[in-house]
């Protein structure tokens, strides 16, 4: 693991687990296969790749792109629909800049990821919170909410929230499209983990995935089964984006690939690409990352992406499994959801004030992320982020036992 | 050539010359040294570059790059004083995020880079020009406006601006930042034809380096000896960052290897860096450029950037000695300053409205700028921009014939 500190954002030493940390692990970066792409795209000629690039991202490498998408969402995705970003932050940012100007409202999950809030807060926004629960986004509370304001844009994390975990059912994805189009704000759909799920399939194919799973506490053992790893969540927003100006999905290669690459995609109808192209960043600079694009576009083509997130998907699943286990047996006052995808638990200790906590923390050489950090209104001050895709599956059991050791 | 539609933002058919772009040349792109640079990062593992970068990016890269510009810009450049970004465009937005706010003021030069305008459009921003002349900006007329407005940030390109060619000197670049200490703004200093002088070096180290150089029509002919390319022009606004809190020097690799790689960097203070790395943008995302960052890293140690910028300088002083002949035998009433570096041409045919004259341009298989594009106030009517950097010297001949026929 390099942990070195002229390089990483993340710093880390040897002796000490961070369980806070929303990283892919190192060892699962997939240095060799970049490298081999890499070097096919030199063969081929990487020379118009070196200019200024197309606004909307290079053509062909969407082409790779959609075909690549139809076949994981298992419907037709149309090359014109995307748009190729440095991510899914710098989309966001983006977003943030064309819809909204300082003083205007934006919606936001309760829990959130906190650093999307942060990007909120340089623009100068009022961040309202709708809360959420094992369906994901409460679309009444939303409802209720847009009788007081008028928001630009509503940020959603849909499909295993970060950091909940949870997924927001069917039903309210269509409530929520209707709403948006009722009072016209922008969707922002976050959807960076939706490739990532580690359940059944049959489990995402119905309205309300999280009934069945709902799991608290030692209770949530009961359903740990993931063995088939072909099946994806349900409909994703970027596949109503088809139909509806109102959506932007986000999605980014930074966890199914590489985040250092700084490279994603938009899913978004036509009038709002139309918007994104119209931005002076795009005009002045050209495509947002073309040389990266070229290379990545290998990778897509020669399957390589594909068996890399099928690599992801058994690891992150044995992970998550031990995590649980882990858990169940050293955290017994934890509850939580049991997640069906992403990088993370949610864990509440009813009682335990985990900012509080949190100071005491690194005397056990172990660390999490504070509840309170994902509240846009100081909330959640008794839960606890922890990542099960950083470290390896004797550093999470090490880590769990640190911290039931921090707590009692 | 490749001008397919698919991958670059500037489509040119064959038979068409369009002397208006701001693009490299397709020849000169640097695919061969890239792809060294690729396979030497691949050999020695670029794993944590992979990973979310550092904020600032990579510390080795910084170094690599402090290293690289103390020996161009003959004075110490610190690896901490830099920020890697994704380009200068990139750059402005970010620092436009971070300094203003919608309905904000900020000051740019009449003519300046128009889609700097737009960027400043996008954050809804209220923008006063300053008129400049053969020394650059023209302090007087800024200490005026300073009178009225109250900017939060002032977009210079200081050195062979873009459209006009000219240089600010060193007098007024010391005004200048004592005007923005006073009145407490930013300077945002475009840099980035910085590193391509195509002048003789004691050219550019006296005060006012414009005044031995202004030629009009045709009497420019007299100084086109750029023999010697050692030499950089006047003292960079980078090299005052380091006392003064109110300068950012954007730079970028973009005129200086390729613009698809969409990499460059901020020299500034490090009050100036601090607020720049508490963006919401950088804690989410990391690092700007981290992958491509590693590889770029190779060919600055390799000597192969310095090989590349001479080459560079020696093919476009060529090309704008080319250019000069051309408008001079062919367009007789043209109006210029000779550049002494930069990509640029900024003539002036009095009693000739361009935007009109461009309409006919079509006809004659070439194309410009029109001056107003790069007006904040809809002027510069008889002016047009014509690049030398994009196309091979026949077809710049070529292009200025096309032009002369246009024009009678």
């Amino acid at each position: 693991m390099n942990t070195n500190k002229n390089i990483v954002q993340t710093i880390c030493s040897t002796d000490f687990i961070d369980l806070g940390m929303g990283n892919p692990d190192f060892n699962l970066l997939p240095d060799e296969i970049l490298r081999l792409a890499s070097e096919k795209a030199f063969t081929k000629g990487i020379n118009a790749s070196l200019q200024y690039g197309r606004e909307q991202g290079n053509g062909y490498f969407r082409v790779a792109l959609a075909d690549f998408l139809t076949g994981s969402l298992d419907k037709k995705v149309d090359a014109d629909s995307l748009f190729i970003s440095t991510g899914s932050s710098s989309a966001l940012n983006l977003l943030t800049t064309l819809y909204t100007k300082a003083g205007d409202t934006v919606f936001v999950e309760e829990p959130t990821y906190f650093l999307a809030l942060r990007i909120f807060a340089d623009h100068g926004l009022r961040v309202i919170s709708i809360p959420i629960d094992e369906e994901g986004l409460n679309a009444d509370a939303l409802e209720d909410e847009l009788k007081k304001y008028q928001p630009k844009l509503l940020y959603t994390i849909p499909t295993f929230q970060n950091p909940s975990g949870h997924t927001l059912s069917l039903e309210r994805r269509e409530k929520l499209i209707e709403l948006a189009e009722k009072h016209d704000f922008l969707i922002v759909a976050d959807e960076v983990y939706h490739l990532l799920p580690y359940g059944n399939p049959t489990d995402f194919k119905e309205n309300s995935p999280s009934k069945k799973h709902i799991q608290e506490g030692r209770k949530s053992h009961q359903k740990n089964s993931f063995e088939n790893l072909s099946g994806l969540p349900l409909k994703p927003f970027a596949l109503f984006a088809k139909d509806s100006t109102q959506i932007a999905s986000l999605n980014s290669f930074s966890k199914i690939l590489a985040p250092g690459l700084r490279l994603g995609w938009v899913q978004a109808h036509p009038k709002v690409l139309k918007k994104i192209m119209s931005a002076g960043l795009l005009d002045s600079g050209g495509g947002m990352n073309p040389f990266t694009s070229a290379i990545v576009h290998e990778l897509v083509t020669s399957g390589d992406l594909e068996k890399n997130i099928a690599l992801l998907r058994r690891t992150y699943h044995s992970r998550l499994n031990v995590m649980d286990k882990a858990i169940k047996e050293m955290l017994p006052s934890a509850e939580y959801t049991l997640p069906q995808g992403g990088f993370f638990f949610w864990v509440r200790i009813r009682g335990q004030n985990t900012t509080e906590l949190r100071q005491h923390a690194k005397e056990f050489k172990v660390d999490f992320r504070q509840g309170v950090l994902f509240s846009a209104n100081q909330g959640m001050t008794e839960y606890m982020r922890l990542c099960f895709a950083f470290y390896s599956e004797d550093e999470i059991i090490e880590g769990v036992e640190r911290l039931s050791h921090c707590i009692s």
